[in-house]
């Protein structure tokens, strides 16, 4: 029975982990005979924002604990992941990995990455373990790990600063998966596309399945 | 093609809609051929809940601004809620039913009910189109439903209430659903149940499934 460590940025698409990639990837990972621990870091998010508006609210909020929202309350701080417990890590997406758990949104190739995600994903790269990598979760893994083949779908400006940081970018549609055998990476757009919660069911699977197979 | 009208009362299992219950509602409405739309009262929170710590937090925040972290920034206000345009209402759950849609967490069975909510259940009846609801939920809906037949799974105090409100418990198990032919009301308990998310999306399936037959 693999065990995955699933790591949220927040909660909620605009400043946070996406929902419903979140939702769906822990409810693939035990529909096919998987088990989980939730992660995120203990720092205050970027901002917040209002999901109507799109508007800045001025409140701080927690990254750790608005992931428990999604979590249900059962959550552990990413500083405390301990790569020899775990068979797999797994990043849903949301803005939340390229504000919170990364400066990709502002900084683009040259952005720096939150040091206990760097070191999670570099310790399981050292054990040679999978890592899976949703929406735009895929650019901060290729920021870590230089080389890495990974998908964001077609956006452009993404796949430019992917090719920036030194990686490698394989475009792909709804569902579809990239893997990278070497370094043990899968990768799938959800809603990088212009998705429907479907496309993101099969996607969160599609990644999950080829996981428990590397 | 049947097009639902999904209602959330906030965004996280504590003070909020509970996430999985709302995700997988709508999957399995896309997963069933059916459309959506999101709506949720404009109106504050009853409170804030540290969803690690269970206590609650010095904060303010809006049941509608939310609820739009779960519907991706797409969501209604509850007061335009118009049944003619809708063939079915659910009601994923989570304890923001209880709180912020109602007071039945506080007032047990002489709960006071959202004024949108009950309008809106109320208007569906009238117009003889089905209802769903997922773990806390039926109990509100057998409030406003004066001898209806809903299940909360097997949680007794709850039963107690719905008894007491004057309307009837079936008791239920993981996904299993309850059916009020003459209301066409169907209840499945969800996290009333102690739940994993596998059963979670069995439920809201079985749910989904059962109101687009009646």
């Amino acid at each position: 029975m693999k065990k995955f460590a699933v790591v949220l940025s927040g909660c909620g698409v605009y400043d946070g982990a996406e929902i419903h990639e979140a939702t769906l990837t822990l409810l693939a990972i035990l529909k096919n005979g998987g088990t989980y621990d939730v992660f995120a870091p203990n720092i205050n998010q970027h901002h917040v924002i209002n999901h109507i508006t799109g508007e800045e609210m001025k409140e701080t909020r927690n990254v750790l604990v608005e992931s428990a929202r999604i979590a249900r309350g059962k959550i552990k701080d990413l500083a405390d992941f301990d790569a020899s417990s775990y068979d797999i890590l797994i990043f849903p997406g949301g803005f939340g990995v390229a504000k919170n758990l990364s400066t990709l949104a502002f900084d683009g190739a040259s952005c720096k990455v939150d040091l206990n995600m760097e070191k999670a994903v570099l310790d399981m790269v050292k054990a040679t373990k999978p890592i899976g990598a949703l929406c735009i979760a895929p650019a901060v893994i290729a920021k870590i790990i230089q080389g890495a083949l990974v998908t964001v779908g077609n956006d452009e400006p993404t796949i430019q600063a992917i090719e920036n940081m030194g990686s490698n970018h394989q475009k792909a549609t709804h569902g579809e998966i990239v893997v990278d055998e070497a370094f043990k990476i899968v990768s799938t757009p959800c809603y990088m596309l212009d998705a429907n919660i479907l496309q993101i069911a099969e996607g969160a699977e599609n990644v999950v399945k080829k996981l428990m197979q590397l």
